[in-house]
């Protein structure tokens, strides 16, 4: 359990100061269903007209909070969302359908809304039933402490939905539509059972910005294709990711938006990408025994998506994580890595660079290659690796962590 | 290196007694190019009329002497074969290429064979350039000291073409085609980068059987299927693997096979099944790290090859072998497996044994589920899971070993 892992060290110093989010409300609270002395319970209220977006686990055991949000988005309208760590409520039959809809219910009537308007995410142990009623009889208290966002209610809620992770993960940003200020605020945890192409662990992020819900997700599903479908800890993939993107248009002055493509949603777009990027590489820095943060670039494949495919494999190779935590510069590791991706490579054009240094050109070693600045690069915190596959101009960059004792230590021991 | 690491806890407690293969002669030798004190070599000699097939590395990045084989099975005839460990002359460039042709050649000369006629393969170290001298300088001694392949000699055989291995790995099976005993031994190594879907690592199984080439394939490509390609200790597929099966035809008295559905070939095909599957299944109990081996059978998949594909999602899963490292039932995380695989699954149908106790069942755990007699099962050296995806009646087993702290160890120490 987190309580008794030291925060990693790729940690970040501080958690951030995120802004006020106007049209959100929070509360956490301490249900004691799992965890002792800590908020397990996030609820939150965004204001009559809030749209929202949202990229869900393509596990096929899927849970059922993540079938519910699944529905629940095609409304592209929230009121509510209600999130515990501790329970994943996943796999857990028709019951576990019957948690879902006990517990949204809670907060809808709080609300006084429809239940298909609140959102909801259960994280932890898979394949226990969650009693419903330790978590509704907090819906109440909670509802009554709840308070207009700001940089500690930020951080406590960041708090209350970590499982195995060392530290809390947010970030924020601050950006302009025309006039208006309009503010951004995200939270996220994670650290195993991390895999793309999935959507992530979970996120939640909070704009006061005023978008339609169709365009939200549409500034919202390449954002996550750049960010957390392009991390991985350990190529498993969890059956309740969940990343919802909620606008409560509450920032006042905000020009009318009808189009993604319209200019004046430049800098959001750019800040959106910032907070999604930032909070994905926060659960990379947070992957279980991480000691390394690993970013891999990919560039001449056939295209983005294959370029994507081979920055994956190489990042998913037990081989390779394992080499970067032997601070072993083992470039014939990602060869094999290149090789086994299964998209077109040519490995007599192949180059690798390592920290910026040339170690492999035309498909063997550089002549006369000096390991020692290599070597040096590998003892790092921050591991660069660039492959050119010689093919095309597909391109892209994802980031790992390395296979450490650490991982072992938690994962065969933990129950997760 | 191999000579650092004690043998495996799964290793078998002896190297079996292999048939003499008649037509067959083998002598193995010491070049010195990387490891000492023991040999490194192997060259065999099959008799004017053998036939040959083979599966290899679909890696994008695969080695020279992948390169070579793929062309030379196309002519479904061999003569001859060399092996080297210790340097497996991949991602070498045109000095590779090289590397292999003057190799290939030097056997030719023996044989006075067109070079098309002998195979060839490298074990070891990536990206480094193999003196082809070091080898070629070895090829007349060792051809002098050749002699009828033996029990002795299949033991020596499987031990020159070890690298990371802890034990030598070898099958044989005697069996009837008609009234004729036909023979047949097996060689293989592999320990890490082992992953299917991509042939093996080095096998090399020889028969005396006489069997046209095509036919040879015909019951060579399914037998692998079955074994190598359904096994896994990393995910990781090497740039090297490479599987031969040569048949002289030099066992006496065989009736004529023109098709491999000829019912005189049952008891062969089922040998040479068991055969590779005994092979396959030792190069899992030489997983890297190992402490477990595990057996993984997947039923009520859409198809066999969903089946396989589960059963393979379940086995790659570094949070699964981790549990089972751990003793640890944690059946959530077969789920997850399943989920991720991306084959169809019904959730609420989903039934899982482990040790052959059910824990789950429609979809959740069990009714009052004990987990007694379970924990005792995760205690033992081999683990059975079984998993039903309650679609259809595709069906697999496939093989692996957990992931442990040795896996860590080996890997961010050794160079391979």
């Amino acid at each position: 359990m987190s309580s008794e892992l030291s925060p990693s060290p790729l940690a970040p110093a501080r958690f951030p100061d995120l802004p006020a989010v106007a049209g959100v409300r929070l509360a956490t609270s301490a249900t004691g269903l799992r965890y002792k002395g800590r908020d397990d319970l996030l609820i939150c209220e965004v204001i009559e007209g809030t749209t929202v977006a949202g990229t869900l686990t393509t596990s096929k055991t899927c849970s059922a909070a993540v079938d519910w949000c699944k529905k629940a988005l095609v409304g592209g309208a929230a009121r509510g969302l209600i999130v515990n760590s501790g329970n994943a409520n996943a796999f857990t039959g028709k019951a576990g359908e019957q948690v879902v809809e006990t517990c949204v219910s809670a907060v809808a009537d709080q609300l006084a809304c429809r239940p298909s308007r609140v959102f909801c995410a259960s994280t932890g142990v898979i394949g226990q039933q969650l009693p419903a009623e330790a978590i509704v009889s907090h819906v109440g208290s909670a509802w009554a402490r709840m308070e207009d966002s700001n940089a500690d209610l930020w951080h406590k809620a960041a708090k209350a939905i970590m499982t195995t992770d060392t530290f809390a993960k947010g970030a924020g940003q601050t950006v302009k539509i025309g006039d208006a200020d309009v503010h951004i605020a995200g939270i996220a945890k994670g650290s195993g059972m991390i895999a793309p192409d999935m959507a992530t662990m979970l996120a939640f992020i909070f704009t006061d910005a005023a978008l339609p819900a169709p365009l939200l997700q549409e500034l919202f599903s390449p954002a996550v294709a750049r960010s957390f479908n392009a991390i991985t800890v350990d190529s498993d993939t969890s059956t309740s990711d969940t990343a919802l993107l909620m606008a409560t248009a509450a920032a006042p002055g905000q020009p009318s938006i009808a189009s993604a493509e319209d200019p004046l949603l430049d800098d959001f777009r750019q800040a959106l990408d910032a907070v999604l990027l930032d909070l994905a590489q926060q659960i990379v820095r947070d992957g279980e025994g991480a000691t390394k943060f690993i970013s891999i670039t990919v560039t001449g494949a056939e295209t983005d998506i294959a370029a994507r495919r081979i920055g994956l494999s190489i990042a998913n190779s037990p081989l390779v994580k394992t080499a970067i935590a032997g601070e072993d510069a083992n470039w014939g590791r990602i060869v094999m890595a290149v090789g086994k991706s299964g998209e077109m490579a040519d490995r007599d054009k192949l180059a690798i660079e390592i920290g910026g240094y040339a170690v492999a050109r035309a498909g063997m070693a550089v002549d006369g290659f000096d390991e020692t600045p290599v070597a040096a690069h590998m003892k790092n915190q921050e591991i660069d690796i660039s492959v050119d596959v010689g093919i095309a101009d597909g391109r892209a960059t994802v980031w790992t962590c390395d296979l450490t004792h650490g991982y072992i230590s938690i994962n065969a021991d933990y129950r997760s």
